[in-house]
């Protein structure tokens, strides 16, 4: 089964930047997961286009966008530029007209991602699987690094496991974000996770450096 | 009359902030702006609170945060470290209740700015006016760099100084935010501003190294 | 089983509605399709209030009103002087309150439809079908004509099909409205489809007339 | 199974609550279910956080808050003095983050709860059940006294009742809300209801005092 | 000129209303001053329609409704059968067509009023002038009681005094809301205040009894 | 002064528009004047972007374009095909990027207008003047044909037209719209405006045929 390593940028260091993506380059990650935020979907903000239009300039890491913002078809004219490895992710709960959105997606060249809130049944996504690649399941609830994981998350991965596989839509990756550490990090690939993004309780870990906690990462999802 | 520089850093190079940070330092700019946008008060998103809170552990140049966001009351709390000098401005256009957001950012402790788009006129501070430290007179629309200067934004700025000093608020410092390039800085000077934002047509031009800018610069809004 | 033809009216010649009126009464159609949108629900306007007050003085044929409105309850006063042949159709997805909505249009006196955008799950209307005479399934994403079908949409209309007859609610009417042309119609009519929204690819077809449009339609879905 | 009385005090003499309060008090009621409504989430306004503050001045009733608001997580700053026995009840339909404002509810002190439309389906709770202490079914559209039950609510309670029992979920209590008369107090206790909301048809029908209105009450759902 | 006393009900006793209503009634208040608020154009609700019901069964004292809704002229519904001596005054910065909603007032049959937070000029009623019975200037930002008085906002009722005048509108009444303490009361009788909306410093001081406290009120407000 | 007529194409007979349109040439009109309502700016739809491309395929009459709607911006795409006689007219209140809004409509390559509502007061247009080919004066409120002239909206007329004139802006022509009836357009003309949007009480009036209509209205305005 297919796993990948997604750091979560909104952990770096903003005001090196660059230094820090060498690093991430040299771990091998496998995307650089982006959180777009516009303080109405979520309250805050914290990255955004002009960084993604900067990243682009200076790495060829494939981006993973998660965007939580509303109505995000308005605003996929900035993401014009992107690459056929890259994800573009909406939130179901951000737009009435969640199909087009998709197509939209596909339209720009890029891998089609859904997110759902915690609170969110998988359900919701039964006529949206044909035109997906990947699901992304909130372990936390989205709009802040540091929280800690909701336990019954881990059930929810499982049974969309179930329902991909069931359904005939095996392909379509499970991407998990929120609290994931060392430690949840392994009880997510039990339950079948695919993509992992990283942050502060594990990529960005104080303790290590990147690279070490980059290797540690890679042993415990890649087994 | 007192003059200001104010580098906008949605110019800045996002990859290596700190790098340029430091020439900013060494040119001894005034203070940084920062435009925080969320994507429905303007179509945009560009710096961010995470990025305010990563530059104040690395600079002590007072910040000048421009809160291009609806309902900015709501996201004070991102704000409670700022210091004496820093400036807070919302957009007149952004709450229903204006004044109340300002007695807030007095309760903050930084200095209260107010911000007018090109089509608002000036009149509507009437009753603001004690309440205000600055008033930053939009000579291009909000939401992107890199537009030309609305002309007849110039002669609001004369209009405002003149109302201010008419009303005896003449401390209230003007700021202009928009294409202050070298040249309509130099309009920008006759009128009576004091606040000026430098982007990618005057301290971040390409053509000359940052110090080289802002010195060129100093030169003609310090006249 | 019941099937009823519903040519989609903002394919007409608006120019000159009259006329081709008169065509459409000829084919003896079931249904006029009236598609009103609001530029929120849906980012387009095109027919009206207004015109529906125009075709009532110079028709009987029934209404089939496909209300692509926000809020929709706020707006059946336009409304009041529906046939009980007439349907009126509002989106899952438009109101909070869509039972009670529901509600007020079998108050009108007028036929009870919901419709769902082709990403909305088929389970929501669990808890009304005891309120629904009619259910439309949007085979392309609703605010445009001329969209291709969105094949997955297919297996909607059976599984819908399938939920009526297995819940006791056989008599509820499924209605395709999306790129219903020739050749699509045959494939929803062999998934229970019962009314069919003929636009630009079938009813109103360039290729041949009105009259000989309806002709070849009817004999697709009535077989 | 426990079972609860909570009259609704919407209904209530509102020029002289302290005096009615007494009287239920003495009749030993469960709850005091508030209706907080905000003319948005629902089009009407009825009580208010500062008739909550008035009513736990002078009774220590627990009280079971019922919140008819958009975006509740907002407003939970009123709510900070509750007791443990305290309900807070939020709408599923009211925020996008669903999850979130229920921890918060969790973090006030409170028993926590959540209300569903009549025309939301009760799948919808599905991930949110470890967190829940309560669920609410409207048996109306909520915004109103003195509406006619919706005869498939009742099912729907059945449904709710079995659902919970076979996720391991039994001890989460049932609420019923909207035209609970004496009759249909019975049919729903039938179906599996614990808490009562009792209003103009049942605890405060003018035909009796609410003394021997609560006596009529607790017969039926106590039984 | 003329001068009138209006208790505000949000102060008073809400558990036993009926009660102080009927001392004010003794000290012959002039109007009942009703807050309404929707949590959303203030962040706060209070009193409410239903209250207003329940006010009108039991006194006959005229109401002066200040509507702190959003588009309040959705609600007038519920303010059918007022009096031709009530006010009903609803907030200019609530209303795109401010307009149209003082008509409906009218048609009411209710004396009109608009109210301007504290940030509004009074030129932006312009042309309203010929619509309007009153001017409410709101002293505090709106949505709680217990503020303090802005200051600016004294000399903001000398100009809308002397606005009305010049312009042949001086049977326009100026009503003044927000910390209007005995001492304020004395400054605004000054600048030309007509109603004054007594709170928590003035009618409802907890020192001494609203029968006393109302007869020093008069002799302010009535010299 | 110029002085021109534009029949308000609500008013037509919806169900035969050309044969209508064929009068109105015959009649010379200078404009079509074209509602565009949304049900949220107003609380109506009448007529449409598809409405206007059927108008521009049969006629050569410059359209004089009224968007009713919320954010205008967001639609122009739907005009992109306009002529340089054409008028694009949005309204002040609709939009928080008035200017923005202003100048995308001299990109179209189309006459700018901008319309107010009867409430809002004149200075609001003064940073916009250099930008302006029109301003349309609002005399009844927007929504709905068939209401009475505000008399106030005369004096407000002749207001505009003397700012116009003593700012140096005396080429900016005055449109009025709502009940310019027969009497009306005297009374309007007097006061100096300039394009006459004429309705069912004057260009469509019952009483007597379109082209009489026209002719008697041209001799009241062209005088």
């Amino acid at each position: 089964m297919e796993r990948k390593m997604a750091p979560s940028l909104m952990c770096i260091d903003l005001m090196n930047i660059e230094h820090d993506l060498r690093l991430l380059e040299k771990a091998k990650v496998d995307y650089l997961h982006i959180d777009i935020m516009d303080n109405h979907f979520v309250p805050n903000i914290t990255l955004s286009f002009d960084f993604i239009h900067g990243l682009r300039k200076i790495t060829s890491i494939p981006l993973d966008i998660h965007l939580m913002i509303n109505n995000p078809e308005n605003s996929f004219h900035y993401l014009k530029n992107c690459n056929p490895e890259d994800i573009i992710c909406i939130h179901y709960e951000a737009t009435t007209h969640v199909h087009r959105a998709l197509g939209m997606i596909k339209d720009l060249g890029a891998q089609v991602g859904i997110a759902l809130n915690p609170g969110t049944p998988i359900g919701v996504i039964e006529d949206l699987l044909p035109d997906l690649d990947s699901v992304l399941i909130m372990t936390v609830n989205p709009g802040f690094a540091g929280q800690k994981l909701i336990p019954s998350t881990l059930d929810k991965i499982a049974r969309l496991r179930n329902m991909l596989d069931e359904s005939g839509y095996q392909n379509i990756l499970i991407e998990v974000d929120g609290n994931v550490s060392f430690e949840n990090a392994k009880l997510m690939h039990e339950k079948g996770a695919n993509i992992y993004v990283g942050g502060s309780s594990s990529i960005f870990h104080k303790e290590s450096s990147i690279i070490e906690n980059c290797h540690k990462f890679r042993e415990i999802i890649y087994s």
